[in-house]
C-alpha cells in the first residue's frame, strides 16, 4: 500500500495528454549512432526545448562535436539542494527491423505496454521523470533547484557531451546527479543501482587476401580470415569463462562484505531469468553467483560478427576479410584504455600467420564506479521507494554502463543517485522494445516524491 | 612455337561474333543458387540449345528438379570414341556486388579481359570448348561422337543433375569424360588435373537468447551465441592448423611416390601466390609443402559469418544467434557424408553450456577422386597440350571439387579428362570475375585439337 502523496493519480489524470507526447517523442527515429539522423536528433533536442521550457525552466540547446544537448536550469525552493537530472533523447539502432512486430518508430499501445525503439530507453524514462516535475509544478509542491542536461548520444558513446562538458561545467554544478535510465530489482522491487560497470569498445576486422578466394582452390593454402577471427575471439576467455587476456584483470578488487550481503540479499531466480531471455544463465565465469558475475566482473563480449557470404545458398569462398565488433564492461578499478590495450596487445600477439588486424571504432567510454549504501541520499531515496512500494529497493550493481555519470559526477561534484523502473520484458536495445504504463507510472511518482523530499516537502 | 593446325587463327578470324556470343551469354544472370533466377536459368538454357542446334546436334532442354539441363548428341567419325562433354551455366552469386569495378551481368572488354561473373567459370570455358567444335565443324575435320551434358547448378551442388542422371544414364554413355572447369599450372603451363577434392557443407547457427540482449546488464551472465561460435569454430583445427576433428582424417592415405614427384615438378611460387591474392600461403596444415596442402588434403573452411550487429556504429548487445556457414574439402578416401557426421558431433559435444546448435543445408556434394596419370588418354592429352605449349603441361591435383564428376564417371563409365585454362587472375567467385582473350582463344584450340586427336584426326 503506497503512503499518499500530493501528486498521485496524475498519471491517470493526463493520460490522454501524457501519451500523445511521449507518443510524438518516440516517432522521432533519433538513432544517434547514425549520422544520416541529425536532422531528427535536432529536431527532438528543439521539441525537448519548448516542453522544458512550460514547466518555467531556462532552456538552452546547445551544439556540439556530435547531436545537440539541452540545458535547463529552474531556481528551486531557497535552502533547497539542487539536483542536476541527466537524460537523454538518443536511441539504438531499431535493427533488425524485420523483428519488429509494429514499425519501431511508429509507437503503439498494445495492452499496457507502448511499443516502439526509446519507448523505455529512455524516451519513456526521461518523459515520465520530466512529468513528476510537471506534477509538483502544478500541484504547487516546492522542488529543488533543477538543472536538466539531456544528451542525444548515449547510446554512442557521449563524445559531443564529452567535448562540451568542461565548458559546461560552471553551469552543471549540483548536490545531487539524478539519473533515471536503470531498471527495477528483477523481483519487482525498486532498486538503487549502487554500481555501474565502465565501457569500452572496438571493432577488430581480420584481413586476408585482397579478394574472396575459391575455397577449393585455396583451402588449406590461405589463411582463412573468419576461422582465423574466430580463432582470436576464442583466446579471449579459458575454458571456465574467465577472461583470459593478460593485463586485463589486474586491478581488480573484490567487492566488500556488505556489497556481497546486500547482492545476495534477493535471490536469483534461473528459472525467471530463462523466461525472460530464452537463454539460462550460464555465460560468464563459473562458478560465481550471477548477480556477483554482473556487478563485480568483468566481461569481453562479441557484440557482432561479419564476414563472407552469410546469405540463402551457398558460396564457397574464402573471405577476404572477418569482422567482430566487440565491447568490454568493466569494474571500477579497470581503466577502460588500459584494458583496451590490453586486448589489443592479445589479439596482435595471437593473430594468425598471413593475416593482418585492423582496429577500428576504438572508444573507452569511461569508468565503472560503486557508490556508498549507507550515504544519507541513499537513505532518503531508500525511504521515498518504500513509500512506492512496501518492500524497500533492493542494492543492486548493474552491469549495464552509463559512461556519462562517472565524467558528470567529476565535473560537477554531484552525488549520484541511479533509480530507474526498467525490466527484462522491455527489451531494450532489441526488437520490440516496450515499457508498461504501470512502469511509467511509478517512475513519474518517483521523481515527484524524490524532488520534493529532497526539496524538504 | 606451336605445332600447325587447320582451326589455328579461328578465333581471331571470327572475333567480333565470338565476342557478341559470349557478352550475351554473360548477361544472363544465371545464378543457381538463388530460387528468384528460375527464369534465366530456363532462358539461358533455351539460348544454349539454339546455339548448339547450329552445330547440328539434337538438343534437348531436360527438366529436372532444379534448373534445366542440356542434352545433345551429334554422331562422330565412324569408329572413334564417344566423348561426353560436361559444362554448366550457372554461376556463383556476385556479392558482394558494390566490390565490382563494372556490373557483373554487363560484361565489359578492358585490355584484354572480359569481365564479368561467369566470364570465365564456366560460361567462358564453356564456350571455349564449344566454339573448338564449330571450329573443327567449319574446317572440316573429323570429330568423335559428342554428348553435352550443360546444366545449372554445378555451383550449388547439382542437385537437379544428381536427380535426373540415373534416367539419362543410357544417353550419357561415353568413353571420354571431359571437363574445361579447370586452371592452368600457376607457372602459366597447361594443366592435366589428376585430382579433385569432394566437397561438403553445412551452416551452423548457435542459437541462445530468444532475442538480443543488452551485452551490459546480460553480459557475463548470458551465453554469448557469438563466442560460442567462435570457440567451436577454433576447436575445428589444431595449434598447426590440421583439422582437429575426430573421425575426420581416419580414412586418409597418403599420396604415392609418384603423384608427390609429379605434384613438386613445379617449384611453387610463394611470392606470385601473394601478388595475386594478397596473402601469403600460410593456411592449413603447418610443414606440408603447398601443392600436397591443396591436393592430398582435406580442409575445413568457413565462407562466412553472421551474427548480431556489424553495421556502422556501435549496438551493445549479446546477439540472439550467430551463423556460420562452413564447407569442406575432401580427399577421395574420405566419404562426405561420413566427414559431415563427424563434424556435428564434434560440434555437438562441444556446444558451450545454455547454447543450442541448429544445423541446415547440410550437403554432401560428392567424393573427390584422383586420376591414373599414365594412361594412354592422359598421354594422349599430353601430347595436344605439348603442341600448343612447348613445355608440356603439368599434373596438377587441385584443391577444388567439381562433385558431378565422380557422379558422371560412375554413371556413364567414361574416363575423366579435365583440362582447363583458368588462372588465378581470373578472380572466379569474387568481384571482377574474367577470362582473358588468350585464356579464351587457348581453351578453343585445345577443344578443337583435342577432339580432332581423338577422332584419329
Amino acid at each position: 500500500m503506497r503512503a499518499a502523496h500530493s501528486t498521485d493519480g496524475y498519471f491517470d489524470a493526463h493520460r490522454e495528454r501524457i501519451l500523445e507526447d511521449w507518443f510524438e517523442l518516440l516517432r522521432m527515429p533519433t538513432v544517434g549512432a547514425d549520422k544520416g539522423r541529425a536532422a531528427e536528433c535536432a529536431r527532438c533536442a528543439a521539441w525537448l526545448k519548448r516542453w522544458v521550457r512550460s514547466l518555467g525552466f531556462e532552456v538552452e540547446v546547445c551544439r556540439t562535436s556530435g547531436h545537440p544537448v539541452l540545458l535547463a536550469e529552474r531556481p528551486g525552493r531557497p535552502g533547497s539542494p539542487t539536483v542536476l537530472f541527466y537524460g537523454h533523447y538518443d536511441v539504438q539502432p531499431a535493427d533488425p527491423v524485420e523483428e519488429w512486430h509494429s514499425p519501431p518508430f511508429e509507437p503503439v499501445l498494445r495492452g499496457d505496454r507502448v511499443y516502439a525503439r526509446g519507448a523505455q530507453d529512455n524516451k519513456g524514462q526521461l518523459l515520465a521523470a520530466l512529468l513528476g516535475m510537471r506534477a509538483c509544478i502544478e500541484a504547487g509542491l516546492p522542488l529543488p533547484g533543477l538543472r536538466l542536461l539531456i544528451e542525444g548520444e548515449e547510446e554512442s558513446g557521449s563524445r559531443g557531451l564529452a567535448g562540451a562538458l568542461p565548458g559546461l561545467r560552471r553551469r552543471l554544478q549540483a548536490d545531487v546527479l539524478m539519473v533515471c535510465d536503470t531498471a527495477l530489482h528483477p523481483s519487482g522491487r525498486p532498486a538503487i543501482t549502487a554500481g555501474l560497470r565502465g565501457l569500452a569498445y572496438v571493432t577488430v576486422t581480420v584481413h586476408g587476401p585482397d579478394h574472396d578466394l575459391h575455397s577449393g582452390t585455396h583451402g588449406g593454402v590461405a589463411p582463412n580470415p573468419a576461422v582465423g577471427l574466430a580463432r582470436l575471439v576464442a583466446s579471449l576467455h579459458d575454458a571456465d569463462g574467465n577472461v583470459a587476456v593478460a593485463g586485463f584483470c589486474d586491478r581488480l578488487s573484490p567487492p566488500s562484505a556488505q556489497e556481497i550481503e546486500l547482492c545476495r540479499a534477493e535471490p536469483f531466480d534461473a528459472e525467471a531469468y530463462q523466461r525472460a531471455t530464452g537463454v539460462a544463465p550460464e555465460g560468464g565465469a563459473r562458478g560465481v553467483p550471477v548477480p556477483e558475475r554482473a556487478g563485480f566482473r568483468p566481461t569481453i563480449e562479441v557484440n557482432g560478427l561479419r564476414s563472407g557470404y552469410a546469405g540463402a545458398g551457398l558460396k564457397t569462398i574464402i573471405p577476404a576479410s572477418a569482422l567482430a565488433k566487440i565491447s568490454l564492461r568493466l569494474c571500477p578499478e579497470q581503466d577502460p584504455d588500459e584494458c583496451l590495450d590490453a586486448l589489443l596487445a592479445h589479439l596482435r600477439e595471437r593473430c594468425p600467420a598471413g593475416l593482418r588486424l585492423e582496429f577500428q571504432d576504438r572508444h573507452a567510454g569511461g569508468a565503472g564506479f560503486r557508490l556508498p549504501v549507507d550515504s544519507p541520499l541513499s537513505r532518503l531515496a531508500a525511504d521515498v521507494l518504500t513509500g512506492l512500494d512496501g518492500r524497500g529497493p533492493a542494492f543492486v550493481w548493474e552491469g549495464a554502463s552509463i559512461p556519462v555519470v562517472g565524467a558528470l559526477r567529476a565535473a560537477t561534484g554531484a552525488a549520484p543517485l541511479l533509480v530507474g523502473f526498467g525490466c527484462e520484458a522491455d527489451r531494450i536495445h532489441a526488437p520490440d522494445e516496450s515499457f508498461s504504463l504501470a512502469q511509467f507510472d511509478l517512475a513519474l511518482a518517483y521523481s515527484a516524491r524524490m524532488l520534493s523530499a529532497l526539496a524538504g516537502g
